[in-house]
């Protein structure tokens, strides 16, 4: 494939590193952007190097924010914690009815990536426990292959302190057909039936 | 849906302003941001900005370039020229053994969007014709709806200057396999045949 003039190929290049997107997406990238005026190119840096600048991760949760802790942190209920696997899933759960706190992993353990159980924010967790007194601890990772075993490993660890651990519940999803729920949702959804 | 806190969402923003990015693949790209080195967050927006000062339309052919007449158009034969949409059909077109120029029209007609041929580079094409003495013009619009209504319009408004104006040549595809090819591609094919 031949090349481009040398600053869009840059342009190319740099838009190409970001996930999930290839050379032609890239390209279309660097076109709007040439196409662009000049103020909203300048906006797109700016907003790139302050972001990078500003946003650390909190201290208490793990979650981003551009505060030393926080908001949902400095004012919600730390002694209930939900443990998500990554900051998108905060902001999902944050939608809903919930009084407590987050707990960010920054991932999910993954053998076949090596990704153990020290490059999860799992010691962070158990000293949350200890420093904030904390009695729920809510396991709400992602039912995938991943998630289950992250949150079957918290579980067995968390056991052995003075803290109750649940995990969100699995069932059919609310708007769904049931004739297009696959099996296994449907055997889980029998299995913990509720009464009426 | 609840907002990040405003550095995010300014990139968010800004991500979200790239053709077909939704909101959900603008927050994964802010993700990847956030979390690259302060390196490469420096280099992304340095190619924005280089890209967007450097590059400009060659006066010759209008392709992106960033010298005053781009390097197909001081080398090539520029009474050979070819018209296309868009640069990227340039780079397209490069890939191949063509001893001519380009021309692009920067777009295609389109009454839906109001596009019209005052809108594209036609003048230019015009004005280049009588100075570049042209001997021919390859019209290679892409065979859709606005490339066919394009490539007519070219093709009906040169035949009244003293050039040759052919288009590229329409049938099957290399690779591929007859059953799959629908019948529009086909009849012309039919249409076209060449002896042996």
């Amino acid at each position: 494939m031949k090349n481009f003039i040398l600053p869009i190929e840059k342009l190319v290049a740099a838009f190409s590193r970001l996930p999930s997107v290839g050379r032609k997406s890239a390209i279309r990238f660097a076109y709007h952007i040439i196409n662009s005026s000049e103020k909203s190119v300048q906006e797109f840096a700016d907003a790139l190097l302050e972001a990078k600048k500003t946003v650390r991760y909190c201290n208490v949760c793990g979650n981003f924010t551009d505060t030393e802790i926080c908001e949902t942190c400095a004012t919600k209920d730390r002694t209930l914690v939900c443990v998500v696997a990554e900051p998108r899933d905060v902001l999902a759960l944050e939608q809903v009815d919930f009084s407590g706190t987050f707990h960010v992993l920054h991932g999910l353990l993954n053998p076949m990536k090596n990704i153990t159980p020290n490059d999860l924010r799992i010691k962070e967790l158990i000293n949350r426990i200890a420093e904030d007194n904390v009695k729920e601890v809510v396991i709400a990772t992602s039912p995938t292959v991943e998630g289950e075993a992250t949150a079957f490993y918290l579980g067995n660890l968390l056991k052995t302190l003075e803290v109750k651990v649940t995990k969100l519940a699995q069932g059919i999803s609310v708007g769904t057909d049931i004739e297009y729920i696959d099996e296994h949702t449907l055997s889980k959804a029998i299995e913990d039936r509720k009464e009426f």
